[in-house]
């Protein structure tokens, strides 16, 4: 009998989705003829009336490629296991969902997301029954199981032209410019993009930065004609004496306008120079994969299918020194990789005159 | 004797300001052998102690044309006419200027800049009898005396690929995005950035915008099953009963986070969705020019060099019906062109389904 | 009773075509709720068995404005009036094509395509009572009856890509490097682009260049420091002594192995110098659209819509002098605009010290 | 005393040359402030008279890091071991290069390049005492050593941006489209920015493809209503039956007018659509660095200064698992990798539906 398989993606928008789904559908098609649904919205198209699926084949691949985001959608309207109620309760609808899974005659799901979308789906797999298959997906390549994630490297690069178009504007005015890139816990990004950029100082999350040292970096540039400064600046960087509890860090941030405008109001009062900020948000999650990404989404989706094909449920793809092979999911998800400041990138970083302010 | 002339960039970046510079110097010395100074920082490198000035020859020129920013700068530390002192008063350094003008054997001076800097340059001609030629400069292409100025293509390009990148996390995660771009009198850029990335939503300086035209819009879409909405704002746009004073819209857009927060705000109670909001900044104004603007501002340089050779002070060069010809600085500072709202580029934006709030 | 519209793609690709589709339907349905067909292949899919026509309406529209090409294909099997038989005979099978027309209920045709596609459309007009209004197409941009058609600043965009790419190259390795680009007839995209590059010689089809002249370009750059030259040649560019008639310029340029052969095979014997050639090709013709041309796409599109509404029947849109206005098909197609070597462009270039060898 | 280092770039262009010379210079400077010697034109500014050296500073470093190609030169007058003469023979000239390298005073050299240029290096040092370290550069990533060079993934990136602009052209034409890509031996660009930009044929030198396996592919796609096809050609692809001596495939090629006219020949008869091809060429070797192998430039240039501090010489950088460590010149130079055919990515390729046509 035909085996059918349902497939998703949940949580942030990373590029590279659809490359994923699109070479996990080739492969199933070409090689085995398998029924592929598309579950819309991560787990809700399984479980809201109607159900909301889409069989997909070849002909739903064209032009996945080089296209960003997801044509499945991610919209994300919460936990099956603790879904918000209209009177602000929560229910667990996984009975709905498992519905759904059967009345489809699904066998088991392809589920591609981040640490909390791959927990819902390790949990249903164990509490309900449904057998799934991780791809993950971090557009801050935090995952310690995995090289990379793809969207990685397409942030990067745009974080990096972002940097080069502001050099030109920061050299002509003479200006402290401050760049926000993403990275709420692991400063990946804002590391290799800082580099890549040409930055003069990179704060990161993982190092708790010294406003001084900073400014003292911006002086001395100042002193040997170079009147203009470049910082990338993480989203979850923080300066010295700010909280260690991921919970209080986010509140502060929140409260002090972002990462920075944080490190703009610790670094104006001690250098003089005009200084802007800006914040690269969105634009680094949207648009077409660069090529690293659409080759490294198009190898995890065709593993994925060979998961499924040797019915190694509950395991996850991932890269490891440059192969593709595959990991429990519950291990994959319970370490982060942050940025280890002793290693080589860092010195690196530190060896071409970078500030880390710490 | 060899003329010697100074050439000088004035007021925030744009892409070509190098490209001008180029073509300039490499039209004088190629055509005439006149001698070229660089002045550095606007008007400042005549005036400062010791002079800020480059002898500019072919070689300077290497690499330039697709460089961003201005290689002399443009930092800005006030009218020669009123220049700021460290006890907080303002004085009148133009004989400084003048004694720096004369030392340095000048005849003429190119001056690249937006209104502010040829007026001045204007009033340095008159007032002080230093000859000038005009070369405008405004990324926002709001003069009338030009159809287009350098810079102005670069920063729809830049917008236009930011709403690219939007678009495809709009639509996977059903959200409505905001992108504020630069505009704060005119809304050019908002404009053809907004036909070009299709937006469903611009909103102009130039109209008062109305939040329930623009939440219907939105809610029209959810109900045909496109759930998310891209809305391009220009930052000088504000909802109807504004002020229309101008100093007025500076202090409710500073005191209302900017052009985009206040869009958000109020639009959020009129519809259920997602909303995010992205500014996009001095991403606009640096990095290479787009190849019209390299074009351009080729031209610009040459014609300038033209005018010098002419003796044709007081002129300003400028793209009318597409030949680059000459105007009078006085005449061409003193008119402004805002968007018309009863043009053609507006009725093309309506006339595809883009809902301008008014 | 609904209006029946026809639109359909003729001649080779140009990016925007997807765009002017869009935004004539937009229009369409939006203003008017017309019926619009899309013909399949040029003409072809009006009297192809069966019929090749697909109903366009705003959901067929998504996606389209940034995409290259045209979706409904521009696969040119032959002119109605003489079309290709498989014994190798013409036939005119212009009554099939009335009849799909007339059983399609159709009203008229928009024709977007080049001086042949609208040669052809004016011709079923005339001959065969089938109304039709024109978008021009022309990514060589040399019609005079329009400052500018779409596509034009994409293959401009492109070339000066390639020539940033190649200077970096032929600078590392002190070589001369020839990179052919658009152009038979007409040399716009190989002096926009030459300019925006930074050429060092440009030769295009109006200019029949001097062998001797470029080779002294070369060489004088060489002796004063600059070993590397690049040299932009419009795939028409002959060198003086060959035909003027146009087929036998096609005989000539096709048996010397292409333009940019020519140019580096009559150079060879009189330069010291490595030399390459790049052939860009179809590169300029595909893919994304820049903001220039899809605001202009755009902006075509909306005017065919209100030509059709107004039944100017026989009319071209086109934009003069920053305006979008229109023109009789026939006054349109009949005068072509080659680059003006006495005009602004050309003074441009030789001013900066671009060699055109004639 | 401080020590002297001389640093040189050889063989083929590369994006990423420049970041690897302003890592090793600022990292020279900022940790131990030696005093470095640029040597021009890979060993020819050491033996050529007047020597061709520049000292480099932390100022010579400026807007080094997204430039394309190599400041220093990279013109090849040939191997001094075998220094071609006037009169057509060749001679030692190790002798003059060593009396420069004294001269200079310089303690050792960094080389950066490919093969060739590293056997030389290490012979110099073997038999001539002149201390070296190696970088590895080669644009088709095809040294066993290193896991990746800096170049390849930019070339990956124009060859996939490349194919992005060719696909839209090859849908609306129903044409059958070759792109040749870099990869006389190894095909890695072509495999790897095949999968990127969604090739249907890939082919790779290192398998001879059967024409009638690559004809029947096409006529598949045409038969379910895909009547274009995609088709990436390595410039070493040949089909089956042609020699495997290096020398002589060599020659087919030349023959043959490359490998994508090759390619075109043998599929014309056995395919029944219009076909055109188009030559990547130089464009893939210039420009401006991805993020990627700017950060991969970096890491090497600031590991190759930390192999002279250690005085580790004969040695060579390479990245290996992600890491970057070094292996004796002598070992790395020795083993090629070539596009593993039973590997996981062709397995990719495979999975996905593209055809290797063996």
């Amino acid at each position: 009998m035909t085996r059918r398989i349902g497939i998703l993606t949940g949580g942030g928008d990373a590029p590279g989705l659809n490359a994923v789904i699109r070479a996990f559908v080739k492969t199933a098609k070409l090689r085995w003829d398998w029924r592929i649904l598309g579950v819309e919205d991560s787990f809700n198209g399984l479980f809201s009336e109607p159900r909301r699926v889409h069989e997909l084949d070849l002909v739903s691949c064209k032009g996945l490629l080089h296209r960003g985001g997801t044509f499945l959608g991610t919209t994300n309207r919460g936990d099956p296991f603790a879904f918000p109620q209209p009177d602000g309760s929560k229910r667990d609808i996984t009975a709905d969902l498992v519905a759904g899974f059967v009345e489809l005659g699904l066998e088991g799901l392809v589920v591609i997301g981040g640490d909390g979308t791959q927990a819902i789906g390790l949990r249903l797999m164990r509490e309900r029954g449904i057998p799934v298959v991780g791809v993950p997906k971090t557009i801050d390549n935090d995952l310690s199981a995995t090289d990379y994630t793809f969207g990685f490297q397409s942030a990067v690069e745009v974080a990096t032209e972002a940097l080069d178009r502001l050099h030109t504007t920061a050299e002509s005015h003479d200006r402290v410019m401050f760049l926000e890139v993403m990275g709420r816990d692991a400063g990946h990004i804002a590391l290799s993009a800082g580099i890549a950029g040409g930055a003069d100082i990179i704060l990161l999350p993982e190092v708790p930065w010294d406003p001084e040292r900073v400014a003292a970096k911006i002086r001395g540039r100042q002193s040997i004609g170079r009147p203009f400064s470049i910082v990338v600046v993480a989203e979850g960087a923080l300066p010295v004496g700010c909280p260690t509890d991921l919970d209080e860090r986010r509140k502060r941030l929140k409260s002090g306008g972002g990462a920075a405008a944080i490190a703009m109001a610790n670094i104006e009062g001690r250098v003089d120079a005009e200084m802007r900020s800006t914040v690269l948000g969105h634009l680094q999650r949207g648009g077409s994969p660069v090529a690293f990404d659409r080759v490294l989404a198009t190898r995890f989706g065709v593993a994925a299918a060979d998961l499924v094909a040797e019915h190694r449920w509950g395991e996850m793809v991932r890269l490891s020194n440059g192969h593709v092979t595959s990991v429990p999911i519950e291990e994959a998800i319970a370490t982060y990789r942050l940025v280890d400041i002793d290693g080589e990138l860092v010195r690196t970083a530190r060896a071409t005159g970078i500030e880390l302010g710490g």
